[in-house]
């Protein structure tokens, strides 16, 4: 099924109209809004400024491509040429009823109409409509830009047709437009933030908890899991290999337990336990518990690695962990005197799983990450460290030599091996080892030239006395070693 | 607050307990288990794997200083010198009492003793004895050695010292602790699961979904949101610069709407009301909401390129995404031939988030990507496809020399620039150069040998004659080209 939108409106552009103007115009749409409100065009440009910002970092293909953005000043000028329209309007049925019947006067006889409604149900915007057809839910999740999924939601008075070419055209907007089987207020995932809610409510004016300890039981918790697998999904990996039905007869009767204000719950015949059962097994049966368990670790890892870069959340706890590990190992190593008549060691580091390429080997630039960090656990040695960062000097890589020697695979311990070669006021002048690998070798050589620069100057500048004298120690001692026999080599003519 | 734990004991080595003995050892606690269980061993033994594989990805700091792990035969044995003991056994109330009846003869007076319940109120655990003041809940959510959250429910047996001490072991083994007010049944989070569960039950019972469409409704859209931002800090961005209290105002009525089952809420007083926003604002007041939509946007980014690189969920969604405008741009660039006259420009890159440090430039590892990735368009170009690739051939990188020229910043459009060198029958030499920036400058420089491998037999061999004609095609243009006078150049001497 294609669906050939070229031209697309959006009535309404609030956060909700904003979000979705800045999936079409990304994929190559043009766009035309209707929105009296006076402040429209600020708050959608807000949002097409915040989704940019987004997609720049998201997405790797080139991004210039977008369709033509119109604001117009009359409903009618936005929906006459639009192949799709997009309903965004205040919560108000008649509000919408209103827009409704004008766009039945003033859409062409083959536009799907979509409504962003998060309440009301399609039959009640369809109501009276010669054109009802045309007219379904498409209720979106804030951002819109960044979120995929979108309930449809048809009625008898829709053709399958109208149907799947809103559905492939949402696809194409990178969505996951999911049917919805029969209406009801408030669709599917409303009502399930609806039951939060009010049992939130309930937890805070009891004063269980702040709404921040609320907060803190999802997104240090359960939040993680359903980023990417679902209640049901979550719950047969809880299962065990018993599976799904198993999980329902054992924990099934414990809805009945006093737990929450309100609990009447539907009575868990056989026919609901084995509706469940089957469609968890239509759902998640491909897959073992034991693969299951594998893929909720990786997107578990990957999140809060995520959250992790972000400093936030699961992810700064996961760094703070990290952080003590390292205390610890540092401690235990802290009988240890650095020995300056041989390289240092001052940087290890574990190959991750996402480390390797499809051969199951290092990728090529994980290679210059370690060795960058080899040199930045160098220079905090000699003493560059926050507080010299903070008086606006830094130390940049203006030249890398590396060379490949072993293969290196996930899971592998490695230690970089560092040696000082030259320095002059500017310049440092150092080489990297990595070993490593079942036989202990060496893996690769990197050799760097460092320059110290000012960083608001932008050029560079003589180190400090301090680190100046810290080099010259080294140097005093590394002068001795013997050199290494690649320093200073080049890549060779063929 | 420090804790003095060296030796922890867990009673129940299921699923979560095998979870807290894989953060306790991680964080080089010794361990005690006792689990009657005649499949103890291997569960906990798989949950570990599990635990192991997760961590081995996800953590950078050496895990060499693990605790030890014992499986004793008695419950005193495991217990007498424990100084943490965790209770996950079933969850059947008459028989938790009497382990704790077990645990009050054999432990030492000052353990702490944390129970795994999701249901149980401390003080029924609590209930008859005579050591109280050691007993608490604390909940854990599965899998335990990922999820940071654990409940802590104390009652008024509990001394402030006891539970001060607890928060500050759990602390430590990587966890968030969160100290509940008040004890109820199954505390807070698995009210609010609880609530989802109901509502879920409905849904499928009055078939409105399937368990996949539900599960979906969670995962493409507010499963998402919610491993960064919970309820309510999500709902204060939703409501924009007008803040909470507004928010509830304007939604709060809602919650009477028709919308679930079941629908007794908690009356919207205004000293609720003021309890929320205050609560609120405490909890995120010290961002304002353009701070709070780019923190949710970039945690939801990289949450999304995290589960775009497992290729799973609504990361598989951004990935289709991304393809579809990768095949745009070609569709749209088809018309160009490739010109061997002049350098190949065969990769453009944008310069992702994430690929900053810092000071905001791209970090150092990020130029040998874009210069890996140029390389392997280079290999496609030359005929290196998947087909090619599966005869057990492939090109390994054994050198590359970097020159750092300009600094690069987050969001810049980058184009790789080719040429070829020279090559023989086993190896090839090329010259990259990143071009980009506002003044559209040179940004950095990569000289590269490559060698064609068979990938069995782990040693050079010639190219195949369709590459080699390929490659002197190349050649006798770019033979032609200016050399670059910095190709052969090394790292000189200071």
């Amino acid at each position: 099924m294609t669906h050939n939108v070229t031209t697309a409106a959006a009535i309404g552009g609030g956060v909700i109209g904003g979000g979705w103007i800045a999936r079409f115009l990304l994929n190559g749409i043009d766009v035309n809004v209707y929105d009296p409100h006076p402040e429209a065009e600020r708050i959608v440009g807000e949002v097409l400024a915040n989704a940019q910002r987004a997609y720049g970092k998201m997405l790797l293909a080139p991004q210039g491509n977008t369709g033509r953005f119109t604001f117009c000043t009359t409903l009618e000028e936005a929906v006459r040429d639009a192949d799709y329209i997009q309903e965004s309007v205040p919560e108000r049925l008649d509000l919408k009823q209103k827009v409704y019947r004008e766009l039945a006067r003033f859409c062409k006889a083959d536009a799907l109409i979509g409504s962003s409604t998060s309440g009301f149900k399609p039959s009640e915007l369809q109501d009276g409509l010669a054109n009802a057809d045309q007219v379904f839910v498409a209720h979106p999740f804030n951002p819109v830009y960044l979120l995929p999924v979108v309930e449809i939601v048809p009625t008898a008075a829709n053709s399958e047709d109208t149907i799947a070419r809103a559905m492939a055209f949402l696809s194409e907007m990178g969505m996951k437009p999911l049917r919805v089987r029969k209406e009801i207020d408030a669709h599917i995932a409303d009502r399930l933030l609806e039951a939060v809610w009010r049992e939130g409510l309930w937890l805070i004016k009891d004063g269980i908890c702040s709404t921040q300890e609320l907060d803190d039981c999802i997104t240090y918790g359960f939040g993680l899991r359903w980023a990417q697998m679902g209640l049901f999904e979550t719950y047969r990996v809880a299962g065990g290999e018993a599976g799904m039905k198993h999980f329902i007869n054992q924990f099934g009767p414990a809805l009945k337990w006093p737990w929450t204000k309100l609990m009447d719950v539907p009575e868990l015949t056989e026919e609901l336990v084995d509706t469940i059962s089957s469609q968890s097994d239509a759902q998640s049966g491909h897959h073992s518990i034991r693969e299951l368990e594998r893929i909720r670790d990786d997107n578990l890892v990957g999140i809060l690695m995520a959250l992790k870069a972000n400093n936030w959340g699961a992810g700064k706890v996961v760094a703070e962990m990290d952080q003590r590990m390292y205390e610890r190992a540092r401690v235990q190593n802290g009988a240890k005197q650095v020995d300056l008549s041989m390289p240092l060691t001052l940087h290890t580091a574990r190959v991750l799983g996402d480390w390797v390429d499809y051969n199951g080997h290092m990728t090529e630039f994980r290679y210059l990450q370690v060795f960058g960090d080899a040199t930045d656990a160098f220079l905090g040695f000699i003493g560059m460290d926050d507080r010299y960062l903070a008086t606006g000097h830094s130390v940049y890589t203006v030249e890398t030599h590396i060379r490949h020697l072993l293969e290196v695979s996930a899971g592998e311990d490695l230690r970089v091996e560092t040696r000082l070669l030259g320095h002059d006021e500017k310049r440092i002048r150092i080489v990297h080892e990595i070993w490593g690998g079942p036989q202990d070798a060496c893996l690769a050589t990197a050799e760097q030239m460092l320059l110290h620069v000012d960083t608001k100057a932008g050029r560079a500048c003589p180190t400090g006395a301090a680190l100046a004298d810290k080099l010259s120690t080294i140097a005093s001692h590394h002068d001795g070693l013997e050199k290494p026999d690649y320093a200073g080599a080049s890549v060779r003519d063929i």
